[in-house]
């Protein structure tokens, strides 16, 4: 038997042992849906993260949400009406968060490869470039000279640091993202001199940690370098976006990150910060950690057999869903995600079984030698922290088997 | 610098050094299509690698097509005019086959979680369903009888080897897929006894293996395996499907599979088999070994720079079109996929570069340090062995890049 991660707070069953999802039974909402597997998104639980966010942090700190981590369209119009601002980093996404309902004014749009048009609907549309380089730097000026239009230009700074602990690390060293530090001071003289609307610095030193300390120190570090350059460019920049890092538990001994920790120790940051970035706003950018306890993977068992005496469970899901969850996306040692049986939740394991996707590679596996309630065929399993980098971070052409349903109740 | 895997045979460049895909100028490629990132695949090649396969191997033996590697439409029709049957995972690759013109007598449908409607849709066109456990046969005889149908019914066998140095193993011990050996004469004779028609065996030990006399050593044992099932069971398999198994070489030190070591042995293998399999046919089932070195993923240099004294050369593609080769589908060391500048195809390189796709995240890595020739904003890189498990088995969707371009020449 291998253990799985930690299931997230907040989830019940009703008497008969269902488990319920923003209220409703898991299987009323497969029917719904119309078929297997599928997503569900629990919207009373994005606005309950929000909530705990803005009450842990500072007043002053706006919280903009990076819809890669769930770009589905009821989602993104739902939490349009709970944050401050969008962070995209396509084209793409810049015209879904548009859709949304999102004023371009508060949405900032990074990525190392932006192209021309890319640039242009973003200049045009009057959201904000993070700035990659100083090749991107002069593409953006001279299409915004083309348009006749006044570009929002940030600078994405690649930090001297990164976040310890962290998932991925974007800054410490050699990065394709952002301008190395020592490089931004002229590179903003060059956006300002020439007329530019300088928005401020983004600066992203690494994602999905836990330990609270670790993403303080890191906030710490990016506003005293914020500082920094606003005291060698001598100018006050407006925004300064200070990434994103905190992460969600997916594996066994995982602990959720301390938000207040980190709330208490951003508004000493924030107090001793160094006078010219005194009228700066403040901003967190968020993904995983504001909408991944908030979804669900629905997908039927459709076989059960035994092979070799170890048990299968074979469901209609699998990896071209829930790449991550299946161990292949970025992760060196496969661990077990959260699973459960959604007919039996909350009752006792009584047996250690492989839970397995539809596909004809061993790759796909959603859950290793766990230890579950019975289940049989037509049953439904529960793959948990499913809200972030599920369905739009998994390759649902993969053998023929299409999409996953998505829905927000 | 780190070694990038050995570029295919076959490609050379013009006299300006651009590369050629089927005689065409890449460039000249990139424009018909009307952006980059593209996939190319030669025809000229898929025809060559069949014919090779064809000069090596018994006769006898027929070829079928894993389409998981590639399904790509006009790749099928074009496949289907040169292969002796399709093996599909899906009812939407089912689905695609048929579009494709291969007759239905020629399909087979492998894959652990095969819905009834799938069963239904194999059952009706007439395909062969590779049954995968018991419980799918009742599933299958069932829907057979109210659709007042025979089905054609094989029995994927779990073998109980493995094939040696395969990328991913596919038999040997408890496994998803197939039938435990020992269980499968009663479920032939339950299948035949039901009036079913029965196809024979379906045995996948492994795949992407690149040593001939492994594979020559399974395909023996796969051969016997047949043979005590079927003098057990007292009846001749009309088909035994041995697998694939044949692998390419994508990484530095990697070696080409020996076609014809494995032909001769397997004329061998036959001329020696049990007189239960006397008048069985025989097919080997091949998808990336067909397809692999027949595509190239061509994308763009959207910027060039430098980070921490390390060079970047930031493309419009990435994971979202070619997560295998950025190392993060099934490999748990990173190395690079046989990499070129297009444009200076077999120059010789003059500087260390990083190649990276344009997703926000640094798991999005074509070339890590690889040497090339020097390369500019504009300019093409192709990444190769991009005919099999490239656009279909990455995450298209993901951060609202959307898929690439894909090309038969």
């Amino acid at each position: 038997m291998k253990p799985h991660g930690p299931i997230p707070p907040g989830y019940v069953a009703d008497t008969d042992g269902m488990l319920l999802i923003g209220g409703d039974r898991a299987d009323a909402l497969a029917d719904m849906a119309g078929d297997t597997p599928l997503f569900v998104y629990d919207s009373a639980m994005l606005t309950a993260r929000v909530a705990e966010w803005r009450a842990a942090m500072p007043d002053a700190v706006q919280l903009h949400y990076a819809m890669k981590a769930n770009p589905y369209a009821p989602l993104l119009v739902f939490m349009a009406g709970l944050v401050d601002g969008f962070d995209v980093a396509s084209g793409g996404e810049l015209k879904a968060a548009l859709a949304s309902g999102m004023a371009a004014q508060d949405i900032s749009f990074a990525g190392p490869g932006k192209r021309d048009r890319e640039l242009d609907a973003a200049i045009t549309a009057g959201a904000t470039l993070n700035l990659e380089s100083a090749g991107e730097a002069e593409r953006a000026l001279s299409i915004a000279a083309n348009l006749g239009v006044t570009p929002r230009l940030a600078v994405r700074v690649n930090p001297d640091f990164d976040l310890k602990g962290s998932g991925m690390k974007m800054g410490g060293g050699a990065k394709p993202f952002g301008v190395d530090a020592n490089e931004v001071p002229p590179l903003v003289r060059r956006l300002i001199a020439s007329g530019a609307d300088w928005q401020g610095f983004h600066i992203f030193a690494g994602s999905q940690a836990l330990d609270a300390a670790a993403i303080a120190d890191t906030q710490a570090q990016t506003v005293a370098l914020a500082g920094r350059l606003a005291d060698e460019i001598g100018a006050t920049p407006p925004l300064v976006n200070l990434g994103g890092g905190m992460g969600v538990p997916y594996f066994p001994g995982d602990k959720a990150v301390d938000a207040a920790t980190v709330g208490i120790a951003l508004a000493d940051t924030l107090a001793q910060r160094s006078a010219s970035l005194e009228n700066s706003r403040f901003a967190m950018e968020l993904g995983r950690w504001l909408v991944a306890e908030a979804g669900v993977y629905l997908t039927r068992i459709v076989d059960r057999k035994i092979s070799h005496a170890e048990t299968f469970l074979v469901t209609d899901g699998g990896l071209h869903h829930q790449l991550a969850a299946s161990g292949n996306f970025g992760t060196v040692i496969r661990r077990n995600y959260p699973i459960a049986v959604m007919n039996a939740f909350g009752s006792e394991p009584v047996e250690t079984v492989s839970v397995v996707g539809c596909l004809c590679t061993p790759l796909d596996r959603l859950g290793d030698q766990v230890a579950l309630p019975r289940a049989d065929v037509g049953d439904l399993i529960a793959v948990f922290l499913a809200g972030a980098y599920g369905a739009s971070a998994s390759p649902a052409s993969f053998l023929g088997q299409g999409s996953a349903r998505e829905m927000l109740v």
